[in-house]
């Protein structure tokens, strides 16, 4: 194979949408498909007929391609359920906890597991879908070692030592920010920003209000200062949601990078340039990983699982 | 007047409901009622016939009766716009900012202005109906100083010295717990316990981890062990929501309390004991006011303006 042909079929399926990429053996993207489609909005029995509809001009330009997807995908109400590797997990545990089955209309397909960890108190937390782009970060930037951040509705904050996952916390970040901007008294003053930026004034205030926090609870009266600011006309309106998201995102960097000041943001491009400047005021400095960290990491399971060389 | 003749009308309107209260000389309640009616629910100038309608048959047996109202009766969107008074203010400063005036089908009504406070920083905090409640609780108990906590969607906590509300702070435990119960992933596997507890072996678990968050971030990643612990069937489903509940309570406390020992807790008997069982388990001591607050403070304030005597 020529590093652009077809080599597999990756697959990020998550719980509010379907990606399709055709990979080469580099990780490289050949083609995409992508829908709406969360992997736990379809019944029981329907998601291969659904991938093989989606990914078929693929298949019949090359026949046999292996087909390997990861995230919610592999939950129980997903396509198969694949049980959690325990951490410390790196690529031999993944790729031991992968689940590999013949598909009628696919031919050999592969679901990543998810991963799980326990605190020293023995609370458990779950990733499913980031242990692979982690995977695919520490092949992309080549080390063994770091922390990772991967941002979004349940931030994931993961130790790695000597390539393996070590520990990991959960940051309910986005949803926060989300249900609060939609469903709380902070929303009704809010206007949305003319447009998508990086960092704002009302950002960087919120990061600063995140630094000043005294005691954990102090975080549910900052959250109430995105209406009184709005009250007195402190913080223009556009502003407001700006303010919040700065002063969670800020408490989330803080708390997830737990005194270390370098790590590594791995996510969409335009949320991890969030995170690294927000990083960056706090004293913590973020390298962004590639883009394409899930079919690099699903590229070192197949490796690992000797369906690919 | 005899102690159990009618002396005021006592009006307790919020966000949410609407409260008049027959009320004699002690601020004790002869006759009552309460409607769902919101103060900002009604339009501008159909406040005072909802009052004479409500309460006419205390009016008709004892005309002349003042009527005072204090909570958001008194914002922007309410019956009559009053101004905050700033802090430090104690039943001087919130007597001189009470507005006063005639109303045709009511007689002599006043409505009790909001209060307002600026942190170290300049971030500004106010209250609407709280600062008459501390009143009430002073009068009631002989105290000119203290820490205060009035619970709720919004909940406040006050420091007094000298009969003066000297500083206060806004948690939005009560909103954000209703928020992400309603409205995100972790409601999903909540079961409503089979009755109103003031304690349960969830809310206990929650208050427990409160003490041991280290950073304010770290609120965002415990509160999603209420969808972990569910997951994992470490806590049982009719406990998620109760761990959920002592975990943001717990936080309040500890912040609100920022190393006090002692307090008093102002409001609905169940919510009161609920806080107190709480700080009592973080090493708090929470002393109870009455629940006639409201009034007691509306008749400071009456007596400060000379309208009883």
């Amino acid at each position: 194979l020529s590093q652009t042909a077809p080599a597999f079929v990756s697959i990020d399926w998550g719980t509010s949408s379907f990606r399709a990429y055709l990979s080469d053996m580099r990780g490289q993207v050949l083609a995409e498909v992508s829908t709406d489609a969360g992997a736990l909005s379809l019944k029981p029995g329907e998601h291969e007929a659904y991938v093989a509809e989606r990914i078929r001009p693929w298949l019949t330009d090359a026949p046999g391609l292996p087909v390997i997807a990861s995230g919610m995908v592999g939950a129980r109400q997903g396509w198969i359920e694949t049980p959690y590797a325990v951490c410390p997990a790196g690529e031999t545990e993944i790729a031991l906890a992968t689940v590999v089955a013949s598909a009628p209309s696919l031919g050999r397909m592969c679901i990543a597991p998810g991963v799980r960890t326990e605190d020293a108190r023995g609370a458990p937390d779950v990733m499913r879908g980031e242990e692979t782009q982690i995977l695919g970060a520490l092949a992309a930037m080549g080390g063994e070692d770091g922390l990772f951040v991967l941002p979004g509705t349940h931030s994931k904050w993961a130790r790695v030592e000597k390539g393996r996952i070590v520990g990991f916390r959960t940051y309910m970040t986005g949803e926060v920010f989300a249900v609060l901007k939609t469903h709380s008294v902070l929303g009704r003053m809010m206007i949305p920003p003319s447009s998508a930026v990086v960092e704002s004034e009302g950002f960087t205030l919120g990061l600063d209000a995140a630094r000043l926090l005294a005691r954990p609870g102090d975080l549910l009266h900052a959250i109430f200062m995105a209406r009184t600011f709005g009250l007195f006309e402190r913080v223009p309106p556009r502003d407001l949601a700006e303010y919040l998201s700065g002063l969670l995102i800020g408490a989330e960097i803080l708390a997830g990078a737990d005194g270390a000041k370098a790590g590594t943001a791995i996510g969409a491009p335009s949320l991890t340039a969030r995170y690294r400047a927000a990083a960056s005021r706090l004293g913590v400095r973020l390298m962004i990983a590639p883009s394409h960290c899930t079919a690099l990491g699903q590229l070192t399971l197949l490796r690992r699982l000797k369906i690919l060389l």
